[in-house]
């Protein structure tokens, strides 16, 4: 093998250690860390976050690069080896314009910021909320500045998370998923009473459930664990060794849709090529694609009839007391029930885009100043009014109701709702290929979907970008189509 | 301040955040990890190893130490400033000696020998260990060329974990305990049969009820974890993010004395003056003192009758069916029992430093090539059975028992003896300067004990080297004439 491609595979493995290392030292940080070591973390997040990046942005790694060139040429474009190249030579222009002191500022920034988003939540107190998420923005829009070349400031920010995509392609898809959604939520609204809400849902019986699903969907404890957390998500140490953590409430199951989403996220990190391993390429490509798969698990898989003729008869096994009156039929409307609701993670499909949307447009709005943080409570409600029919009550389940922003994620939300769409022309793919996929599901088989998935898009990990990986999989660009026919089709349904 | 000092302090500070980041990983590895992240995380451990490593021995760390020898000169030897620049110029002396390959292959080869120890424990097999166990000789091996001035090998190797103590030192003291020792275990072990033996003691009430003694302690949630895992240990991620584990059977409750010794190290570190954190000072100054601190809560409180007068009806009530007919007394009996046995981290007091001193002798022999690998596993047997008076059935109550050794903690043993050594040194004083001690004990009071212990000891971190710091507690150096005092009194009483 070439030896600068030796060399710069080892000096990349570095850096992964120190972000896998971060990875897990963010994850302690939620799930198990005292309080008390709150203060000392954020100092160890942006020791790390600034060793990465020194190391990531050095000039050795340059020169390598540079050695490389009649290597990468010399390889097919979906080779291991020229996609290593390609994607960090990207990676590596983009890192080495922001400076090591403004990357350990924003790591710092969020870490202290947390405890003070979990304390303003509680207390529905935005005014302490406020002076951090202030800092974050001006601390992205030095972010910003450190670029050229992008026609909207959202662009740089969202091209973290989605590489390649810009504000006007995003701002085109939802404004037809708004043009479209809107009215129809309004008119899908499900009537009458949510079956088998306000139930008692013992925790115990919960985590014994959903971890039956998740075994069947390819958790593993060998390779995954699942703890209970304020805010899920999912992270990966190594590919084989995935963290997904969860929430659970007494009076309802969505802890086990978070579970599955979570799964979903898991699942795709997991599934990356092992040649992979401890390279920048060994994770999902984007959090769009990586959402269309926590969407796809959550919702397509999870919130699909078969799925629950399946798993319904266990589901009341593990509750008889809240379900022993609960039909099938009426447990699937509870679990496709429409509501316009003030918490996105509690939304269901018909509105969640709608909640995704209103922070897109908010956080270019803030950005470039056509919205101050003093006014931003009362227009968060505004729109709120506007896009899905009701107004928060108060600020904790308005505007403070995500970590998102005191983590410093600002461009990252949209790509929930980009999820949303690419899951539905993924789906259609998929269907084409497994015509018995529904009867696999009924008969509690998900490990062709799963394969599939792994073959066409997981095993990639980050080698070709968002919108390559999207035409690899599906022939195609990002399409509204897909999922309106699929909301359509389902609410028509369970209405 | 001095400019030097604070640029000291940054790169001091940016080095301790990638150790106690390391910490984290080898808390997580034991007590969280999914198994199948054990290669990468080997990797992790390996890379934050030799990073630590270069940012340490790094020749500007030496520039700023020839720098501030004036500043260090012109300030109290006690002050935070002068212990920082002298302990590290230490620190710097011996850690540049070690090559960074060197550094990270230790690592790497601990953290793949752990996983085989486990496997070779399970099965009792010996040959399993053996080749990775000879590797880990072979690297402190290497390790102690990379020094001269060291009258023996192990010299080399003890003083990474007891500055400035030399096996010559440890062995006067273990002689003195040895000649003692096996004698008093002769006579004093308890005939007849132990009282509360094998009763069902379920592992949800243990946990509770540990708990409540720890927190007595001054266990807080606010800024400590309690873990099960296989191996207890202490760690400490920040000063105020204590992380304690134990383990648990249902037919004792080994746990809860497990538990006192870790909150004993937590303690220690949890008590290291705020001003320290971040420093290489925060945390104490060697194992030999750091073990006089568990073994202190453990057994000293822990198995003092003043400590179960107060908390025994408790235990009782968290224990109806198992102690029902067990009288305090008894109890006292049981828990002070003494019975030469195969495992050292179940040994009673009297038998505990024989344990040890068979690992001291054997590393030495090891080191210096008297003892062959092959031959280690009789060799083990035979000198149980010198010692202690038993002879172990397999190799996993023998050899294979420990897992420090697959971790290339080689040297490392002796500090447990001469740990309880020190504890009965400083109980003494404590007794002078608490005279009431005992009935603070029984009536639930142990802060007077633990501000004391900060107070003398545990707010210095590594300031003051072990002997510079027990000649501050005690007035004296490292004397076996206490501890054999506490024993023969003890067992005087218990027998």
């Amino acid at each position: 093998m070439e030896p600068a491609y030796v060399e710069l595979k080892e000096r990349l493995a570095e850096v992964m250690d120190i972000l896998k290392t971060r990875a897990l030292l963010g994850w302690d940080q939620q799930v198990k860390m005292p309080p008390g070591g709150g203060p000392v973390r954020a100092e160890q997040l942006a020791t790390l976050d600034r060793l990465a990046h020194e190391r990531f942005t050095s000039p050795e790694i340059g020169r390598l690069l540079d050695r490389l060139e009649g290597f990468e040429a010399s390889l097919p474009y979906e080779s291991d080896e020229a996609s290593l190249v390609r994607v960090v030579r990207q990676d590596w222009e983009k890192a080495r314009r922001i400076p090591s002191d403004l990357r350990a500022e924003m790591s710092r920034a969020s870490s202290l910021a947390l405890p003070v988003w979990v304390e303003a939540r509680q207390t529905s107190d935005y005014s302490l909320f406020r002076p951090h998420f202030e800092h974050n923005l001006e601390l992205r829009r030095r972010y910003v500045e450190c670029f050229d070349g992008y026609a909207e400031p959202y662009d740089a920010l969202l091209d973290d998370f989605e590489r390649g995509m810009t504000a006007a392609e995003v701002r085109a898809v939802f404004e037809r998923l708004k043009e479209e959604q809107v009215p129809l939520v309004a008119a899908a609204a499900s009537e009458g009473e949510r079956p088998a809400r306000d139930r008692h849902y013992p925790l115990e019986a919960q985590q014994r459930f959903e971890l039956k699903v998740i075994e069947r969907f390819g958790y593993d404890p060998q390779s995954w664990r699942l703890d209970p957390t304020v805010h899920p998500f999912a992270n990966s140490v190594a590919i084989d060794d995935i963290r997904l953590t969860t929430r659970y409430h007494e009076t309802n199951l969505d802890g086990l849709f978070a579970t599955m989403h979570e799964c979903g996220h898991g699942l795709y990190e997991h599934g990356v090529s092992r040649t992979l391993e401890r390279t920048p390429l060994a994770r999902g490509t984007s959090l769009g694609l990586h959402e269309s798969q926590s969407r796809m698990w959550e919702n397509l898989v999870g919130r699909s009839l078969p799925f629950w003729r399946f798993f319904y008869p266990q589901l009341q096994e593990h509750f008889p007391e809240a379900l022993a009156d609960v039909e099938l039929d009426d447990w699937y409307r509870s679990v496709n029930w429409v509501q316009p609701s003030f918490i996105r993670v509690e939304a269901d499909e018909a509105t969640y885009n709608l909640h995704v949307i209103l922070r897109f447009e908010l956080e270019q709005e803030l950005l470039v100043g056509d919205v101050s943080l003093d006014d931003l409570p009362g227009v968060w409600n505004e729109r709120m009014l506007a896009y899905l029919g009701v107004e928060p009550p108060e600020d904790r389940v308005g505007v403070l109701q995500d970590m998102h922003w005191a983590g410093g994620h600002i461009g990252y939300f949209s790509t929930y709702a980009l999820g949303n769409v690419i899951s539905a022309q993924i789906w259609e793919r998929v269907l084409e290929d497994i015509p018995d996929l529904y009867d696999q599901f009924e008969a509690g088989e998900f490990g062709a979907l799963r394969t599939w998935l792994v073959e066409h898009l997981h095993r990639h990990g980050r080698k070709f970008t968002p919108k390559e990986t999207l035409e690899r999989v599906v022939g195609g660009p990002i399409d509204a189509g897909p999922y309106l026919r699929y909301l359509r089709d389902k609410l028509a349904v369970a209405a």
